[in-house]
């Protein structure tokens, strides 16, 4: 393990989450700052631009320790800093591009975020329909979007828009997107299930200018290097996930180990350690998955099928873990005093965000080829 | 079915529902009185105070009925009211304090609560711990009840005490007890994961006194009325929750039927109608045990496995529903926007309210005479 | 409940079941003339050709009952004969139809056999292509069927072939086929996963010569015929396993009261009880189901969503009660000495006969409106 | 892996296996000779007695290969040989009779069995009651073994007995029996649900006399010993079942690519190629975790807890891989014709032998800490 122990967590973040997610919001440049300073915003990310030049096993222990933090939207935000919206940037970003946007994210000064999803656009990323029309040296972009997360705060957007009318995987592009450029609105904060500690916005692109060269790669790229990009995405979720999910089992043994009912501590009761085993089975499965996978992964191979696999078992891993820990709080897991209802709520989102769990098993049956030939 | 268009939810309750959610609370007395004098809070109780003088199986159509409300909040807060906190009193009370607390309940001129749940003592309600000693022709009151429903409005509770030092399941007695008598403090209203339009308080009781003669029935015999009372709950909670997860799957076809993915609508994924089929398939069969269960009901019989079956398969089925659905709704369904994320929310408390899954299956056991011989 | 003990079962079959189930065949006619003088065969037939007269939910009772019988294959074999191949032919066949092929059946004289599934058209009956040509007033039969349940020892077959080339929903009839006709060849008998004491046959019809005249009710209506045949088909099979369900479950407290692990019981094992309970509850449901199902069908109600769902949640059910059972008797269950090993094979047909379980899910969904519009 | 292609088990295995299943037996002696001359029944053991000196991955890897074979009862038969009833001698054993059994056992020149099991004790096998009373230096034997692998073939046993009235963790012994000792008595071949090809013994033993130097290692170790020799058992049999799954997996997306109803393959029916994705995953997440714990075996840590996990997970898994896809085979899938039925009845056996599912659950909660304390 990269550590085990992160004070930044126990003494900048944890105090403060309740209060977070009661106003809706978390202050993400202080707290990008402080991460950044301490050089977690860049493990896997070139040292020239202020990373740790690790390789993404690292990204996916700090993914891990994050999943120490009382609530899930901080990390997430996080991760779209580190792991979401910087990738194809890193990899694929020109140096102006790496030295404007990629060096102030890692350094904790700018916060990013990601512009892919839309309304009627969430997991099928092809049908995206904001677009960037090349006039001169400039891209006119029209169009919003969707459930971005750190929205309402970030600085700038890896925005994914269609350059160009061809095929719907040859068409699109990724473009850095200053945030205070004319023409762009905020145009809500979205009021959600959980989360809440993360801001989401709807956006919209009014005849929003930006210079060509602003585009991440090449022009047309941009829906392949999404792909990329989302293999990182779906690794850190399910890193950062797995340790919430130990923790969520971890109270539930400690809490019912304490709260005695019919003359015995819940916990003793065979129905309840039978499926506490059951559960922490199926997160070590998990936990095997996600390093196999890792470890193929920094060797430079393909895997996005076992990537994909991992989305999906992490998904509806953790709503069972939810769900059934919950359970053994009795009332007290109904209220908001306690952290695994803020973890119900919470959790539900991995299933859908990121690709939801069909477009997991659409991926997965591509590569298993048993999807229906024309 | 009783009904089958039901304006007052329409005109009176619906339209306010989202405001109510937001302030954590309805105004139980205003929406109490418009149903008391439509006559929908005594259905089965006796004419002679103001009920309908039906048999349960019409009290079960209403339940169903007020499925249609478009939350969890408050239908349980009416069904407190009409079917949890007062079968007891309507069976066992003597005249005089059908006079005064079931008569004006009916009429909606009173709000009553249910007091038996205790901190430590959800689902084990023989290990409850408020004592009522007797002083005189009065019973002296101390300790406290915990998520009870109404318990900020009400105008009386119906109390479950200890009122001996004898055997758990024969020392307790079911009291009628005004709200502003001196000692009974509202310690807090309770912040929770759903059913936020229904109060629910923590009260504490100190030095309390109410006259011996509220005592419902025979003294002692609290725990025996309140396992009779249960089985009404648990009904009208089935019927209760049946009509709010036809409703959302209906919404969810809705839905799905409009949005694309993949250039079609979610609806004709055959995961999608597949899964819906499934989820309705158990929802009808929770549906005949219901009518199975009230038909032998009101014939007489003891119901009570399969009463409890029910609550046991209500509770877990609509965890599935929920569940299921909001996956279908995608980024809309994480958001407070729509429906179904208020019913996932709401919708978890009936596994652990009114005897929690675990309980049930204790009492089915029971039935089966397979528990552990001493 | 029809009756609460039957003798037939207990002393002209149980004993004789072991054996058998080793011969791969059961004396049919031996045992249906024994059922037939007893009135069992035709209980909702009318008494003009020897049924009893009665409504529907008596056929249920009896099939109930029948589940009482040791193996799956013999009650099996019986429903073809009483609820199967004979429903159509007493509702829409000529006298002579009925004098030449009801009768007999129900008195126990004759041996029914019903030809729809065929090789590749299993499930999806509208798409047989055995053929039935008019030649003069004889039909000429070319094709074949397969899993017929007692085609080795039929005297006759309620005989599903296309009669002209239209729609694959205008173009089939229903034929009484006597099984002793020139060209009428049985391939072989097919050795199976379980049901052992059922006979299931691959028929071949090579020129098969039957008169016009045999044909059911109207030509051309073979395919609704069927469909409306199905729904008693499906509801036989939900109430037979139903009671086959019971006892496994009743033997298994049996057997885990007596069978000690780690100085207990098994069934003192919470886990164990626990989940007995739920398995229970889901029967009940199924039960509770089948009940309703069949008193809207008596009263002439379109069942055809209830009973697919009773029979799609009847197969899945009993895959998972003859599952978790066979767990709890250990190395036990997993030898043939006992009877839950036996229908742990036997039961698992159930999901896949009569219409798989996809293909009750299709139906469900035609009736919920939410399959896709071409 | 060790090999991607194994010619003994297509020419010398494979062909020969219907009818060692349709006869209860294979040939163990001829088997295992071309097995042993191969080097595969020693891979990790000493090369001093005839193994290959390769670490346990190795063994693993094999594991994987033998599930190639088309049923469960031949590879189940060689891991006993392999895996399962050699690990302690190999390691505790002394070298007189590491020479007596454990070099012809590698050869191939003789068959071992396991007796752990017996009539009331098959997971608990603290509790088992076969006696080794010490007369001289002789251990006179008393008592029965069941659900004995190989057992009637076999020509020596690896025997756990009470050598003491102590303790029940520290007053048992593995012996090394020879089986043609008198008093061994092979009371019957036990007919089973499935593993057809491999017999399975009920043995007795009366008055049987072994030396008491062909006690393993340490007596009053012997409780020990098989705790150790179970870790090899069941990491060997999640390997050997991962390949069959994988096998069995892809035999029916090749036979529903072929078969077609409603006028596409079945495969190409969404629910049938999700599920079968949905499978995958769980093998994959299963597969994972065996190698992250062979991984962490060969390094020298107690891997009991992730050992257990995985044999869990894969006794459950198995059931519902074979389950499920049995379904998509129709009717073909309920005859004997095809794999995926003996797959049925075969694979069932991994939740109950080796340790129950349960057993395996009692010991994750010791690993957790949350059995209920004395």
């Amino acid at each position: 393990r990269f550590t085990t122990y992160f004070p930044i967590i126990d003494q900048e973040i944890n105090p403060h989450v309740d209060q977070w997610e009661a106003e809706g919001k978390f202050p993400a440049h202080k707290i990008f700052k402080i991460l950044g300073n301490a050089g977690f915003l860049g493990v896997n990310k070139p040292v020239k631009y202020g990373g740790l030049g690790l390789d993404f096993s690292y990204s996916v222990a700090v993914a891990e320790e994050l999943g120490n933090i009382r609530c899930g939207g901080v990390p997430m935000a996080i991760g779209v800093q580190s792991d979401m919206a910087t990738p194809a940037l890193a990899r694929f970003g020109s140096d102006e591009l790496k030295e404007e946007f990629l060096l102030p994210s890692i350094m904790g000064d700018k916060v990013a975020c990601l512009g892919v999803s839309e309304v009627g656009a969430g997991s099928d990323v092809s049908s995206i329909r904001t677009k960037a029309v090349r006039k001169g040296d400039e891209y006119v972009i029209n169009g919003g979007k969707m459930w971005t997360t750190n929205g309402t705060q970030a600085d700038w957007m890896c925005l994914l828009a269609n350059t160009s009318d061809g095929p719907p995987h040859r068409n699109k592009s990724l473009i850095c997107l200053p945030m205070n450029l004319p023409g762009v609105q905020i145009a809500r904060k979205i009021d959600k299930l959980g989360m809440w500690s993360s801001d989401t916005a709807e956006v919209f692109f009014d005849d929003v200018r930006v210079p060509c060269k602003n585009v991440i790669g090449q022009e047309g790229m941009g829906f392949t290097y999404q792909m990329l990009q989302f293999q990182e995405e779906r690794l850190w979720g399910v890193a950062n996930i797995l340790t919430a999910m130990d923790n969520i089992i971890q109270e539930t043994i400690q809490y019912t180990g304490q709260r005695k009912v019919f003359r015995q501590p819940v916990l003793y009761h065979q129905s309840v350690h039978f499926r506490l085993a059951e559960l922490q089975t199926e997160v070590e499965l998990l936990r095997s998955l996600l390093y196999r996978a890792t470890a193929l992964y920094i060797k430079g191979n393909d895997v996005t099928k076992l990537a994909s696999m991992a989305k999906l078992k992490g998904g509806r891993l953790t709503r069972e873990v939810a769900d059934s820990c919950l359970q053994y709080w009795g009332g007290m897991g109904f209220t908001s005093d306690v952290m695994v209802s803020r973890f119900y709520r919470d959790s539900r989102l991995l299933s859908i965000g990121g690709g939801a769990d069909e477009v997991m098993l659409g991926i997965i049956c591509k590569y298993m080829d048993t999807l229906p030939k024309k």
